[in-house]
């Protein structure tokens, strides 16, 4: 007799693709899970219009698109956007957006009338393209999470930074770690207990002795012979981290540090940063560096290990808050 | 010959309802507006239900529904949502929300795996149930903002509380605003900026001096034989504010104040800032207070002319940025 | 060579959480189901505020959210809503919200001007926090499943309570099933018929016999020397059941039952049963039951296992509508 | 100096524009708001297909679409949805799709397992092609109001229908108003109420005596020697008609009217009424009757001035449910 | 100790239903699957509702279902409509409409003012009914795939047309394709492209000697002594392929022929191609034709084939234009 | 005696702001509106990042905002759905995005498996943005207008065109509109007959005369001693205009003149058309042009008043296809 109905298994597949802006990283990802990256073609025609096709079937798989929309930041959200509802297009079960760098997340709240809120723009626009997940790292603010109605897994790469510096075994009671202002004390505050119970935390800030007076750059905490490290969530012209850097100097630091997790480096950062009294710029691999540039002071770490095992326990199902659990417990 | 429309004067009526959370709010509003209160049934049956009905025709208003979201605050909060559902249906123009507390604002990420983000949910609730616009006040965090998909109008009580400060005429170097946590120091800088260029800025933290060990408040910054103001956007259980003042006065502080726009006061909130060293702990009107409670050290400023300008200049398509950026130009 | 794919077997797991409205419930359909209830915090802030964290990984899983939306109704009405985000944004492959009683399912529609529709934003209000089906129990009027855009499984409880009258074996043509008001007569009529085709129908109605004269109870069809069950799908004050029992022994009825699925019972629901007529008050257990007043007259029914049975029909994409059926065809 | 805007008064326009389905009501309508019809082309390709155009500009206007969706029920209402699409693409400020009847109505729920809510779907597919609001007559179901986003306006034709009995002068004590079927009876009690408050209410039922022996009709309530009133919301094959009107001749009933607002009138339904002991069939225009068939019993009331006014109340923002309140008083 | 889920494994099931428009070849799809149609009710009441039940259990499949909006194009488009919904609401996993042929698929973009987009309006009522993706075939423009957010899945007939002009073995250089209007020039020239590199293409073209003076039929390009093709995507009224013949049979073309791949026929489309000088008309199933009228020179070709395919490619997830893509390379 | 609203006369503000991808034609449009452009900050932060601030209020306005997604179209692009989002957050009334050139819309269809639909994109990201409205110019198809679901008004330059070449009064019978490829045939009939009933029409069709043999360029129509004038909808690389000229000039046209709304003009367009036969190359304002190298042959109509009057008919409510209407009657 006739079945009216055709059964078969349902198995699940991952597959990785990788857009224009960080190769690099897409690469070791694939590599640390074994895979191949998904053979894509992106291109862009000579009026400046954005081409892209998966040139292998996508059909019920579970899609990772890596992009980080470093700059050029409109070109590479664009080349995401346009990646994602092809991949809805051709019918891939599940699209994850893996944005280790979110441009304009700092345009998170109007701070004066008629501004946009070009952070929550982001989100709507990778969602009305047909993301189904957003897999992200270090926001500016956590509260960004909630500007989308998709899952967000939202991943640190505090714990590479605070181990990197564990390996320099400074003792607890020399460090202060400093926050560049006032909007990062909490952060700071989070990576000087990571470092130790005896860390202190101080604070810079910007302040304007009178009217009309121009603004100084005062230290709120202790800071005399200590080993300084300034952190934030990232540096982009780095006009801070060196005025920081000489205030903290100033005050009687030891040495100075500067962290953070996302290097934008734009305008002259890499010349500040080179001029500044900072002895090393610890950053990591969310933004593809200039090579050329980054020789001196720099030292990257990679979140590829960090990104791969997150896109893995999002396949499978498994726990993601348990990988950062674990990595708490080491400190 | 008959014409084959009918032409009317376009004109716009604006209307004021108010919910049970905060009745004599709504009443000062509308004084301020120069009309009465909308007429609205609200009432909760035996079983828990709530029912609301409009009393008047609304049919193409504008209409403002304040309330705010305070204990009993899923009570509050549904009861706005009927109040918005209702209107809808009943073919209000525009709807905007009055929330000068916003409830579960807090919530607004994920700090641990497999959490909520309320501030998030109560945002989609409001859209849903059809609100066009919000109009809320001193939000835990901007961001929040950018939950909403419908515009918000974020007001501050900042200046209504500064401008209170000022007329005690306390010499601006003796003052030290103090953030009675790291997440607080960006509120706390802008409020000392409000009292003038010389007050001085520091921190409460919690700290634990070892592993397994009680954590203890300590300060970062000065405030030896000042007079320190605390302030937040919220007092919430008093816990912190208690303890902060102890320790600020503890490390030489001359007198102590506390300062906040939500008096959410919790639990037990009364007992513990009338236990406290703190002089005086001035609030605003945004959530109703226990009269029976309130009546010693608690000083409470009405934003009551701030929300009915703000509504006025909704209705009127003015500028409502501009009603805060003229109070800036005071400081 | 490395593949550009990581396959996986796909398995789906079906998870049980409770919310705090009826915890004996939903540990009687655990058991059924042979599993242990989900491990989920559920807590409220002393400012009023519900919080919620689930204990155990959900990811991926195929999530039933147990809660009825009884008093306090907009506590676990908010309760569930929390669940269900906090679910959605921890992946859940599927989030079923099982109502055996869905509070403000009476306000369906709009009988007079202005007035809300609760039942719909009951509905909105789910389906924004993220459900993706809903299972409930003997709606006020099944018309509410139309109010939803997602499926519902709609259950009744009538075979259960028309069961337990047949164990008592009273005479079909002895008994008249009793519609409380004009709007029950259709269920009314559904029950008398699964106690067999011999039994007879009557209706309660309010009359007011001129203008200006009190509403008295009338009755149309005939009770005389019957048994008189009245039926209906909630209890709310018992007013109806009370007034309908006494007039029922006033037009000559040998005995009167009363009969429902929710018990909502609010008010004084509890006494006036007590002293009315009435001989036995058939009931289940949708609803928390007061454990204290319902020792008397008052028979739980338990409806768990017909939940635990749709859920596993539910999860095994099997059919639902079957296990009614087969309940049809008994009687 | 040149303006950075242009000023314009705002002023609105009402236009109407009617369907195929019921061209006579429409021009009622549009006589009694003392304008033309709107001017627009509607017509149908060889090949099944309809193709619609506004004839006259409506860039800016609130315009009314008139259409029943009566039998050919599926052309009549793709005929109503595209006239909303292309008066939606053609800049309508806002639209309202007036369905004096509602086709699909009846389908309102799942009675049975994998069956269509197709009046759910109606609603749904309204909607979507850009319906503002809705106005309808007597739905079947109160509840198909929850079915909509947007606002409707449910009328009545009930109190047309009792003004035309008050006008006979038959003594309350002698009509029995008779509900048809058991899921009728609250509508039957408001009819019977607004005749008066001596006015009797019955009920037909059908009942099989024993398994496996045919349905016979019975009555509950007592009809002997009474001038009996069947009231339904609608006729559809008039078999329960007929059938009614003879259970009741012989349960001794002294005449036989029936009632009811919408006159779908299908099959065999005039041959059926004409055939059947019934003295008077009261029907109303939310239906075209079929000319030639309707000359006998059947007695046709106009609802062109109710929604006339109706219409009216929505372009000026005034009261709907004043239109029913003053009529509800009449009583 | 209990477990605290339930493991299944997860496996998927394919049904294929069919609407009332074309069963034949639903027939033909599902002889080619090797199951059985799927059982369901379609039936149309007295009144011109339709109403439809799954007879069976479709929890979890992945449901296709295969319609064709043929005339009458609206009762079979909302047939689809109702079917979709239903299976939605009885838990179908995925829903997939199969049209092989679209209605209202001409109506695709303004061409005056005020003129409805019905084929955007039916896209839109597909996906709001609730289908999951959509399978057709030869669309008038492929631009139409934009119209929905869902994956289109879009199949041509091109190279089962023109295969069957291959088996006639026509020397290449004698035959021309003819567009028969400046909009289909694009598809003509690929069907040529199909038939052979030397293959010559012409087009048909009304145009208007002087103002005043009626429009008469030119031909561009060469077709004397040809054998003509003319090709288009459907053939409604047969008025433009019956001039076409007679002005290319007067340009001196040897023979002609007529093909598409959507036999309309509307009107007196077959009068018209009987009488005209064409020797074949080549046409394929995706609509049902008449028996009576098709005897004579019209040759009807199956997309069973290829439809069946797309579908198993479909539930699968493999690669769909792989099936199109080997046929290129035929030609 | 206090009233319960307050009442004011509305009016509508039309205010213009524009990108910084056309500021030469939106200065143009403001003037011919006789209104300032609207006073706007657009800036580019050193990471790439786009920040949009209106400078005055525009509460309640009806905006419009003209911007070319031009090259580098990704910056305009995203300039444009940025200002959009901050007018929507800054409570304008209604926002139109006035896109002379819609950057992506050729990409409006799947041609191969895994493409993308990026014309279809652009439309979800300008809605999901906020615009209420499009208003944009010879879009590539016609059919891109249904890939909105909100109104677009949709304006064509052909007359603008044609009234220029009309000025050189070559007489009708000498000239032959040629379409440069198969798909743009429609565009070339329209544009012959706007310039008389005796124009002729040709078409230019790439072929390849066997396997493996370079394609080449044939003409399909009569060119010899005509004055060809090659039409299409815009001009990209100039490679098929250059090609085309000299196919037309070797098959003996007299004259060669190539016209286009769009002057995308990318590669080495500006080279191919200076060194082709191409006597004169005609071309509207939509997008930016080189203003080195558009010296030579290139004229330049402005398309400013067209865009200015249909602004001020959206404004107004006035019918726009009216604009276009009289426009036809002219030639």
């Amino acid at each position: 007799m006739t079945p009216s109905s055709i059964q078969a298994q349902k198995s699940k597949r991952l597959m990785v693709f990788c857009g224009r802006s960080v190769p690099g990283l897409g690469e070791k990802i694939a590599e640390t899970l074994h895979i191949k990256l998904g053979d894509i073609e992106n291109k862009t025609f000579s009026n400046g219009e954005i081409y892209v096709r998966y040139r292998e079937n996508i059909r019920g798989s579970d899609v990772f698109l890596i992009q980080s929309t470093s700059d050029p930041v409109n070109e590479n959200l664009m080349e995401l956007l346009i990646m994602i509802q092809a991949a809805r297009l051709a019918s891939a079960r599940r699209i994850t957006a893996v944005m280790p760098w979110m441009g304009y997340c700092r345009q998170d709240k109007k701070s004066a009338g008629r501004e946009p809120i070009s952070a929550k723009l982001v989100a709507d626009l990778l969602q009305v393209a047909g993301a189904d997940r957003v897999l992200t790292m270090d926001l500016h603010q956590g509260q960004v999470q909630g500007f989308f109605n998709i899952p967000v897994d939202h991943m640190t790469a505090l714990s590479i930074i605070s181990g990197y510096f564990r390996l320099k075994q400074i003792p607890e009671e020399e460090i202060v770690v400093v926050s560049p202002d006032v909007g990062g004390v909490k952060r700071a505050k989070k990576f000087a207990e990571k470092l130790g119970p005896k860390v202190d935390l101080a604070i810079l800030t910007k302040t304007r002795p009178e009217h009309n007076v121009a603004e100084i750059m005062a230290v709120i905490g202790d800071v005399k012979d200590k080993v300084a490290i300034m952190v934030d969530d990232m540096i982009d012209t780095a006009g801070t981290m060196k005025a920081g850097a000489e205030t903290l100097t100033g005050m009687g630091a030891r040495e100075v540090y500067s962290a953070c997790t996302h290097a934008v480096l734009s305008g002259a950062a890499y010349e500040r940063l080179e001029d500044s009294p900072i002895k090393e710029v610890v950053v990591t691999d969310t933004l593809p560096l200039n090579p050329e540039k980054s020789a001196g002071k720099i030292r990257v770490l990679s979140t590829a290990s960090t990104l791969a095992d997150t896109i893995q326990s999002v396949f499978l199902d498994e726990s993601v808050s348990r990988l950062f659990e674990g990595d708490d417990q080491l400190f």
